[in-house]
């Protein structure tokens, strides 16, 4: 199986998961956010091997390609929240770069893609929980829009060059090797202020999460079962059956870390343009192929902030970045 | 109001009738398949520009932006059923060539956009008729995946940045100036040869048309009606309450030209990957705005027959391009 994105955070994941399987595996991945510590030691096994560069690399990937039954499509810009500041980035890393990945996969002969969506394509959902045949949305972000049109790409595969595509809409994913998002921000900002943080928005934002290992386990069940049905897109909503408003996400992370800061809130219902107030995804379809999440909110949480404190450089080499 | 794509079929329809309202019209088009005798006349008027070039062209198209208060994106490759066989074509001037028109616009502090979408991002439904906000679909041509993108691209705009969007969901469009698609295919083929006929599926497609005129003044009417909702993108199925199978439109045709072909059908019940068996929009919306049909689908059928009859060269030019 090829991973574009494969070092990443669920890309990397997903690939310890499959080589742990004994399955052969193939990683794509630019450096630009995935990460050589999260690889390292995985590519030193036989069975896994590195492509360094762009899937936009049309040589590149094809020879990663060559071999491989499954693509699973990680590789995103996955910044949700400065969309607006970089108008062309989800367009390019996220739309054009998933075209690029379906006409290498043509020309290569491969014809199985798993693409990492995201519950963003709901927009502001006024179904909860929000089921995957939801009324037709109106998106609000440019990364929302751009998954969407991913999205609409592999449909267009499926039913004209009879590939076989699954689309998960996630939650926000939690876990180990967790490097950006709400959870890791304000980890961030109390390590270096205990005594404040601001918060986007009134805090009271509605979200899920989901854990990266139960995240990596629904879509494994899924491929096995949608193996073979070729001219078929299916899509998944993979989340919790919960869901934690911002403010008692922060209490969770106040809690561990021992502190006390004074909460100063942005305002508003949204914490920007396109954050929803409420994701809440209904997952009937995955947990009727038998998944269940193992992990609740809380405890992904947990597990997420037990990660970062064992590994600091994750959190100040992001600091470095941005 | 700025009219991209507006030496086209419905561009120049549109760019007539504002005209003749005293709407200063600014034309954009590069001529790939728009045509210079459909605007020659237009543009010896003062009130009316063209600014010859593609909407990829930046500086162009923030030029031909200057002062205008819309902009009707009608640019497109409309070119349906062979997206398969270029399959970046929608990619490049579908999706890509709107972001390009929505940055363009920000430039010039242009924020209004109403958007020639189409009733193919319904892939095939479940639900007849179709209502804008029918089940989350699932693409089936890169073409409705790339009018999705747009209608994604423009919601997010409208969010984020306070633009005012509009898209339409249109069945297929019908009237003068119509140069390509099924009506346009089947009077060139019984023009050739009377005596036999090709089908692409099993001829019970069925199929919606509408007029343009019909087609125009809906646009222009919900654009006054949301000329001062900045932040939404409101979105329009345009269709007609009837539908029509594709060997009855044959039918219409061959008693207008007075021949009686033998009809061969490849048969299936799509004439080709894509190709959505059934076409029947909702438009209790826009007709909620006061907004009805003029023509039925035979008047349609009808009109652009005449039309062709007096305009051999759309069909011949056409036959020269293909």
């Amino acid at each position: 199986m090829c991973i574009t994105g494969g070092a990443g955070f669920i890309g990397s994941n997903l690939a310890d998961r499959l080589h742990a399987d004994g399955v052969e595996v193939v990683i794509v991945d630019d450096f630009r956010t995935g990460r050589r510590e999260f690889v390292e030691e995985l590519l030193s096994d036989p069975g896994v091997s590195l492509h360094e560069g762009d899937v936009l690399d049309r040589r590149l990937l094809e020879r990663a390609l060559d071999g491989c039954d499954w693509v699973l499509h990680m590789q995103a810009n996955a910044d949700v929240r400065h969309g607006l500041e970089h108008p062309r980035r989800d367009l390019e890393q996220n739309t054009v770069a998933t075209a690029a990945v379906l006409e290498a996969m043509r020309a290569a002969r491969v014809s199985k893609i798993a693409f990492a969506s995201s519950g963003s394509v709901y927009g502001e959902p006024e179904v909860f929980p929000t089921p995957e045949d939801a009324p037709f949305p109106i998106q609000t972000s440019l990364y929302g829009a751009s998954k969407l049109a991913c999205e609409g790409l592999i449909g267009a595969y499926a039913h004209g060059f009879g590939f076989t595509g699954l689309a998960f809409r996630f939650v926000s994913v939690l876990g180990e090797r967790y490097t950006h998002g709400h959870v890791h921000d304000f980890y961030r900002a109390l390590k270096r202020d205990p005594t404040r943080l601001r918060v986007l928005g009134d805090g009271r934002q509605e979200k899920s999460y989901l854990y990266v290992g139960d995240c990596i386990e629904a879509m494994l069940l899924a491929a096995a079962q949608h193996a073979n049905r070729p001219g078929e897109l299916a899509v998944y909503n993979l989340g919790t059956d919960e869901t934690i408003i911002v403010d008692d996400s922060i209490r969770v992370i106040c809690e561990h870390l021992g502190v006390h800061p004074e909460l100063e809130h942005s305002g508003g219902r949204r914490g920007w343009a396109g954050d929803s107030p409420l994701i809440y995804l209904d997952c009937t379809r995955i947990r009727a192929l038998g998944w269940a999440p193992t992990l609740s909110i809380r405890e992904a949480i947990l597990r997420t902030l037990r990660w970062l404190d064992a590994n600091p450089s994750a959190v100040e080499e992001e600091a470095a970045v941005s």
